[in-house]
């Protein structure tokens, strides 16, 4: 059964490298999972089809014979499920890949995310630059200890974070963290990430050259 | 194997009741599973001890023998591959469940506990305003259409999203969504829920008892 990552059609550029149906197509990729894309138009984002398959107008979605999810963190566990190359067996290997699985969308993530948001519209101070310095600082020193968070050796755990802190204001900011700033540049290296980037910039580069005919 | 979910001795009033083991406590009152709670001193949560247990210096984390966990959210998703009742078994109900709970911890909760953290200091402007009413807008639209998220009945999934929404300012911020309001009181009605909250204040009750004498 081929599985099919949804995306938009296109984008405009400050996204692109950073939507999120590139962590289906790394983890695919780690794999050797194939996969083929499908696009809504971003145009029709709210639309009554593409709310359908996303309640909160975003991407992506993954379709995988009768199953169809939604949410880049419940996609990617899903496809763990399906390799030891993402996810360990053994039980405690497992619930650690879990625990920081969920450490990346819901302690990391729910204050990096706002925090980058926020920090749109230049405001004189940021109200979760606080909060986001003790989650990273505590981050820091699990990676100043160990070179992957889960099971030592890479995971889908790893794919998430490095993924989290790799968004360009955040990698910025990552000085003080000397730990993190190595770890994300290590897990960026892998193959399957590059390939992952290179081909959703392609995606909507070649999107561009289609809307310009 | 008797299950133990890590909480702390004691916190101030205010938590009270929603400090996040109760997750846990109601999940296993939903399957009737048996677990004793083990306390961490509130004052201690920073103790290397307890950061070996849970890096972010919080609560709650599960034991289930040879397996320990932190983050609520991957405890659930651990407890819920025991049961049924918490979790379909088919893989379409199963997918649905992921979906849901991972949207309740990326979708809404990164938006609803930073806005929540920001409106702690007063600000004249909430800058997460606007972000969280799209996006209870749109869970509502799905919560308007039925009575569960995920599978037509019951799961973890409605569990954390009810836990989520029922937080204090967040729930008297529900008047613009009655569908929100609706589900959250109905789910929070189950007697697993009032079970577990009970436990909990008791606990936090008899802690300020033994701290008195």
């Amino acid at each position: 059964m081929t599985l099919t990552i949804w995306t938009y059609d296109w984008v405009p550029p400050p996204p692109r490298g950073h939507v999120r149906d590139i962590r289906l197509r790394w983890a695919c990729e780690e794999v050797g999972l194939p996969y083929s894309i499908a696009t809504v138009r971003f145009e029709d984002r709210t639309s009554p089809d593409h709310l359908a398959r996303q309640p909160f107008a975003q991407v992506p979605a993954l379709q995988d014979g009768e199953v169809t999810l939604f949410e880049s963190g419940a996609c990617l566990l899903h496809l763990a499920d399906k390799s030891e190359t993402l996810m360990p067996r053994d039980p405690v290997g497992k619930a650690q890949t879990l625990e920081w699985v969920i450490s990346g969308l819901n302690s990391i993530e729910m204050v990096s995310v706002p925090w980058w948001v926020i920090g749109l519209s230049n405001p004189p101070e940021n109200p979760l630059e606080g909060w986001l310095a003790s989650r990273l600082s505590r981050l820091e020193t699990v990676l100043s200890q160990r070179d992957h968070l889960a099971a030592d050796r890479f995971t889908v755990a790893d794919l998430l974070m490095a993924d989290i802190l790799r968004v360009k204001k955040l990698r910025a900011a990552l000085d003080p963290y000397p730990a993190l700033q190595a770890y994300t540049d290590r897990i960026t290296a892998r193959p399957a990430f590059l390939k992952a980037h290179q081909d959703q910039m392609d995606h909507f580069a070649a999107a561009d050259a289609a809307r310009a005919k």
